[in-house]
């Protein structure tokens, strides 16, 4: 991987550690069934396993491991908030959406098995999201479980990640300004990666007002990694991508780069991965993986 | 309504009691946003206001009622489960899925609008659903919420409502047997029918094991309901249906009415209705409502 030698060696573990993780989980909780499902499992496994950068994960288990929690249970979490990542990536890249043909490296789940197929295998890893964490062999505390949902499901619906899908699409015939950019990327993105945080900080059983700091550390991140996102659409490599590049300024959408420029658009990034580490000022090198993941937000390459 | 000639009034009462209970429900938790979510917004609304039988959430409340749950309670929690119906209906009715125009007398939420806009008002009605039941202003006992989110999470996904839709699609270029049309729809249908039930009992706080006949009589009704459906697919009235007919004959698709023919079809179902019916002797006149649902099941006409 290009980013091998680049990446601190302390992230650079524990993205393959999680990488790991999540593939070997994700193998274990989606068994292939002997009837006639078969094609949905397959699809589920295909877009689950083996691909992705496993940010939410990372973030979780990371926030996670601050207070202690065992690995185990904070990776069981991570399958949930990646199998809502999944599933929204599986049916954006549908014909009627963004309409992609690659993702991570191979063809979108609607061309490898057919839109039907993709529509059911989101839906299904979607209501699986929300299967394991209220699953009482998951977690045993029901007030945890019920707190996991709340926050993973505000997170994705209409006043988060589906919300900011919609806007994202209403902004292709519009003009919207900085702030309204803003608005659309924190829901689009920044929900599921502030309720990774979040979901980290419940099951190290954090009260709601001790969890200010890394709220603020998500935030930051989370418009961080969009501003990047875009950096790399407007500048990346296809290759390393592997997906297809150009396309904001192919349909004339304004992102941070076209209403920043490129220049300040860095230099705007930079400052909020600065204003993130501040923000886990409390905390000693237990949160170096954090610290390091803020940085690596905006220099990776893919 | 055709049917209040023939419906016995207590049942005809709750049907319209729920159904104005639902349609006030969405339209308080639902409300306009100010931005360029409107949209989205807007599709939830057409589709989950002023339509639908409202069987499910009929189901629920009447089971709640059962062991003296509040009403405002169980209105909230069937909210959820008819969320997670009405999601499975627009984008079952998606070009790339059933491909269907109509929906309860009106166009289909991807012509009203857009293929994108109904595919993300699905994924929103999803996340909506286990956002109502695990906030905790729906409910405070946070074991409550969380065993109403593994119910339901559980019944609408691979191993539920999601699978089944999966077995129908691959149904049509198959032929099936009997006992794998009867799974096919216990996944499809019969498992969200089934958790209306179960999620009535979990909020009456009655303990897994006390559950046994609930879930015997949601099992009947819901082959029933399938065979009815069947039956009306086979020989109903489109007008009265508000949406297509004879799909399953132009498929091909094998259904109880093609194995069995359309009269020991019936019989079977009587046969279930009856046997649903025998499940709720522990009770008396308190379940009437559930035992003339059982009835209506298959002497409805849409």
């Amino acid at each position: 991987m290009a980013e091998a030698a680049i990446m601190p060696d302390l992230l650079g573990a524990a993205l393959r550690r999680i990488a790991a993780d999540v593939d070997a989980g994700f193998d274990a909780m989606l068994p292939m069934p002997q009837d006639a499902r078969a094609r949905l499992v397959e699809a589920m496994r295909y877009a689950t396993i083996g691909g992705g950068k496993r940010l939410r994960p990372l973030l979780l288990t990371a926030t996670a491991e601050l207070y202690g929690v065992g690995r185990e249970l904070a990776v069981r979490a991570s399958l949930a908030i990646e199998a809502i990542h999944v599933y929204s990536l599986i049916h954006d890249d549908l014909p009627c959406m963004d309409d992609d043909a690659m993702r991570h490296g191979k063809p979108t789940v609607h061309l490898a098995f057919d839109e039907a197929t993709a529509v059911l295998a989101g839906d299904a890893l979607h209501a699986f999201a929300f299967e394991v964490l209220s699953d009482p062999a998951t977690i045993g505390d029901p007030f945890t479980r019920a707190e996991l949902v709340f926050a993973l499901g505000t997170a994705s619906g209409m006043n988060g990640m589906a919300g900011g899908q919609m806007m994202d699409i209403v902004a292709e015939g519009q003009t919207f300004d900085l702030q309204t950019v803003t608005r659309l990327q924190q829901l689009k993105t920044g929900a599921l990666l502030g309720a990774a945080v979040e979901m980290g900080a419940i099951l190290g059983r954090l009260s709601p007002e001790g969890r200010g700091h890394l709220r603020g550390y998500a935030r930051d991140i989370g418009l961080a990694f969009q501003i990047a996102d875009d950096l790399l659409d407007h500048e990346g490599d296809e290759a390393v991508a592997g997906k297809a590049l150009r396309k904001d300024d192919a349909q004339g959408k304004q992102t941070f780069v076209s209403l920043l420029g490129p220049e300040r658009a860095r230099a705007q990034a930079e400052m909020l991965v600065e204003q993130a580490i501040n923000h886990l000022g409390q905390h000693g090198e237990e949160a170096d993986l954090l610290r390091a993941l803020a940085r690596y937000i905006l220099e990776r390459d893919h």
